[in-house]
């Protein structure tokens, strides 16, 4: 017996989130719901962040994901956008920690891989595999990008439970 | 009459983030309590994150700030390190955002001058005004820092009332 399990992918950004839900029963994958957390884009970083972390909390609780996925690293030249993600990303993936979740990170290359199978892929080239990987998910770039890091965790944690078996 | 208000500042850092709590009282200041987070080296980074969030959020539950406020940026050549500020940054900000706490943010320049005098200030010459701004406090160098974030916040809302009256 395979026991389906639900896994949320996050792509945090400080202007846009992308989220997306999908569910694992053996092989099978199926999307579940997908989105972007939009914060509000004047309000000071404090309300912008805390934004972002209740929608994601809010989600868990409207979608019950039992293991939660987020990309590790981000290759920038510019250390003010990396401080800017850094925070997206933490406030993002606070509240799955918060909610006893165990976050896996995958590196950016490793995501595109799983999914279109070069890790140089382009937004448009994820979109369009998660179309197919996924039929009937029509998702925007961002949340198309979460989709993708959460087929990266499935495949990834149906290896290790292949090796420990 | 004035009020005593408490003010919470905050000086992130992924390894350790410093804290410390001061009142103030129409012009006199003084220190409640201070400290260093140092959040688990060796644990995934979304547990590093959820100890910082869960330790601020403690310690505001413990010692009741009405405001807290936090540096604004950091100058950084290295994206990497950049990112680590940023998700530390959120992790300490999101807990008084979640309690309702509005946070101020201060260059650290300012912060250096509203203490030091001087924006160039070195981490010993902060600690050493905090000693003699705050008597009995002998606060470590992370510490130290945050109780500089409290007093310029202090030392601004106080000027910000002064314009408004």
């Amino acid at each position: 017996m395979s026991l389906a399990i639900r896994i949320l992918g996050i792509d945090p950004g400080l202007n846009a989130t992308g989220w997306g839900v999908i569910e694992q029963a053996g092989t099978r994958l199926s999307a579940i719901a997908w989105g972007v957390i939009k914060a509000p884009a004047k309000a000071p970083m404090a309300e912008r962040l805390r934004h972002i972390h209740d929608a994601v909390e809010a989600l868990i609780e409207a979608h019950a994901p039992a293991e939660a996925a987020v990309e590790d690293q981000f290759v920038s030249a510019n250390a003010g956008s990396a401080l800017k993600l850094g925070q997206a990303r933490a406030a993002a993936v606070l509240a799955p920690a918060r909610a006893g979740l165990p976050v896996a990170e995958y590196a950016p290359r490793l995501v595109k891989k799983s999914v279109v199978g070069t890790g140089a892929a382009d937004k448009g080239q994820i979109a369009a595999m998660i179309a197919v990987l996924l039929p009937g998910t029509k998702a925007e770039a961002d949340a198309a990008d979460a989709l993708a890091i959460a087929i990266c965790h499935a495949h990834h944690r149906s290896a290790r439970a292949r090796l420990a078996s």
